[in-house]
């Protein structure tokens, strides 16, 4: 952890570097597997299983027995913490269904927006010993209540050709349409360019290592849409003399234990606060499992210290953090300021666990200071809006003569003729 | 131009393919340019200038005095059609806003989305002999409404210094910020990470020939978002016996007047209607300024003949156009089931230059089928959607232990902890 006590300004930038995934070097890499899967489809698929999560498949698709299995394996307590998590997501996420409204822009000129789902989508869920189920709610649940018709998935399977039962129990319940044991590179092209068992995708979700980074990028330059750009995982806290020490280091703490790469920030107007927060991560990390890996990303972590909070504001609008949280008596007037970040947790009762599974918002979030351009998963994630517009002979008689003009001085005759035949006609 | 009657589905695919832009192939050259801007700046920029734009400059900004001096250039014609089209655009965009609603997801728990402009952004109009104006008008009207900060603007200068009167009028009518005289790959890299005179930006917009699409596609996998990929631009008109061939003719040749790679397609029912589209197509063609050009591109048309209306729908979802012009007597009808387009004009009287230039629609659209998961720029495309929560401690008895055993079961201790501290508080 680095103390950082009244920076000036000119030095923001550099307290405000985040530890970075190069994925450009693995590119070369990368392209050489999704060339594979894209020219020879399942079977390219098969050799890597085999080659990357030793195992030796004989069909890749997750069938209903499987599914039945994993249900009788999960505990009935994670059932129900499960069940509580998709209602609450499903709640946030049915609200922000869109309804364009007809608007006549000029009389008989109508012109209307209308959201329809993207029909087939793609969802990662990377492997490891610990199951990302909650990314399986967070990505499938919108997905259906947006209308997507098809619901891929894929990760990778265990050496035993398993899928972690917590997977498919969370898959099962948010209706994924069809679940396939594929890990890495492989499973983005296959998503991307379909194969014989898998279905062609029209925009690839989710999380991964930075071999998926790159693959998704990558597939992403021309030939299919993915959520956003990827960077390692970070959360801010913003507090004051208000905040309990305890509750903060804990927040950060639960940053910290996600990677090495993690970055977590503590912006504070309390020398004492600062103080006692550093004593108590120092203390939880005695009995945090992940300790190891927890003290490496803390070497990217800062406690810094403002003057005031005019800038703390500053200074955490700049950041941009994926996960911001605000533990101050003053949150929600501070709220009102924040202009760039992911997902914004108020008060001293709102730790970002909350937000990374059950509260309802998504935790699919803009990272690396992507906030400034990018907002999380929403259900805008799986819709696009398309345009619609009519004109009648009224309208066009208002508008075409100031569409010949434009169209003449950006010489486009045929697009100025497209209307002069129309207006001769009337 | 090619005729297909009566495709068979398996040749859907061959029928659908699109001219490409093949920009990988110039990612070497385009990121050196890049670098060089990155790590020199200003004089980076200048050197380009001279090199690509012929034209040795001083200073890049454009000064107040040249924009009203360019104001006096305008025909007030010009003026009164570009004010028309302003208000069309401003009316349909302001209509857009979003107005976020707090959700309580369980009792004690609120959740709400809120919408903040992106700070900065940039706009990149191409030169060549026709000046661009409709497309700042699309661009920057938005930003304002959204309540962008700051609008730049670059676009190329002609061998005298000099950007299109109509450029500048248009870009203080929509009050752009800022106006720079640089193109292409400079003007990407200047705006992705600012120069001495530049300032760096959070989203790149606009059109470009391939090296500014490959530019946006190389800074945007790391540094900078982008409107979206870009493509040529293309239309399908979806015509029935009712629909007037003169019409669709115009319609198709509108399109294709805009490069040589632009692809105009018709999908019909009516044979009919074909062969006198056909003849109307040469017939204008006659009389067009750019028929050389026209003609080229007229190679990557197409005329298809398809058995029913169900056909037609379908391999317009398929072929997921820019534009789709529907001239049909039951054009409303068919529209509900139009999946997959990026802006959709109705009826005979809707052309899509009315779209280009002044119903009030925007007119940067997905190409390339990516309207299959991608929407065209809209209110949306300049804010993000940062999400709160605020839990109280009612809420966290509620949705606390579902978070322990979800962390739990994930092996994120430490985020189990973050609930843990707090509840033993409450």
């Amino acid at each position: 952890m680095q103390i950082i006590k009244y920076p000036e300004q000119n030095q923001w930038e550099e307290i405000l570097r985040r530890p970075m995934l190069k994925t450009e070097k693995l590119f070369d890499t990368v392209q050489t597997i999704i060339n594979q899967v894209k020219g020879e489809g399942d079977k390219a698929v098969l050799a890597y299983e085999s080659q990357f999560d030793k195992v030796e498949l004989s069909s890749l698709e997750v069938t209903p027995e499987e599914i039945k299995e994993a249900e009788n394996k999960v505990a009935i307590e994670l059932k129900s913490a499960i069940y509580l998590a998709k209602r609450n997501i499903e709640t946030f996420h049915s609200a922000q269904k869109f309804k364009g409204k007809k608007i006549e822009t000029m009389q008989g000129v109508t012109c209307w927006q209308k959201a329809v789902a993207i029909e087939r989508i793609g969802l990662y869920i990377p492997g490891g010993t610990a199951p990302l189920f909650s990314t399986v709610l967070m990505l499938a649940l919108p997905a259906k209540i947006a209308g997507c018709r098809e619901i891929i998935l894929c990760t990778p399977p265990d050496r035993n050709g398993n899928i972690h039962p917590a997977i498919l129990f969370a898959a099962q319940a948010a209706r994924v349409s069809r679940i396939f044991k594929i890990g890495g590179v492989q499973a983005i092209a296959a998503m991307a360019y379909g194969t014989e068992s898998v279905p062609q995708v029209y925009k690839i979700f989710g999380p991964g290592n930075q071999y998926v980074t790159a693959a998704k990028q990558l597939v992403s330059l021309r030939d299919v849409a993915i959520d956003m750009p990827a960077g390692p995982s970070e959360v801010e806290v913003l507090a004051d003399e208000t905040a309990n020490p305890v509750f903060v280091a804990a927040d950060l703490l639960s940053q910290a234990e996600h990677g090495v790469d993690s970055q977590a920030i503590l912006i504070t107007t309390s020398e004492k606060l600062m103080k006692e927060v550093q004593y108590e991560i120092e203390r939880q990390l005695g009995y945090l499992p992940r300790r190891e890996m927890t003290e490496k990303s803390l070497k990217n972590s800062k406690l810094i210290l403002v003057k005031d909070r005019e800038e703390a504001i500053a200074l955490t609008n700049e950041y941009a953090p994926e996960h911001l949280i605000i533990e101050t008596a003053d949150y929600m007037d501070i709220a009102e300021r924040i202009v760039n970040a992911g997902s914004v947790f108020l008060g001293h009762l709102t730790p970002e666990s909350a937000g990374d599974y059950a509260s309802g918002t998504n935790h699919t979030l803009p990272t690396n200071g992507y906030a400034k351009a990018y907002s999380g998963v929403s259900l805008d994630s799986f819709i696009k809006k398309i345009t619609f517009q009519e004109i009648q002979s009224e309208g066009l008689s208002l508008i075409g003569p100031a569409i010949e003009v434009m169209a003449a001085n950006e010489e486009l005759d045929a697009h100025k003729n497209a209307v002069k035949v129309r207006l001769r006609n009337l």
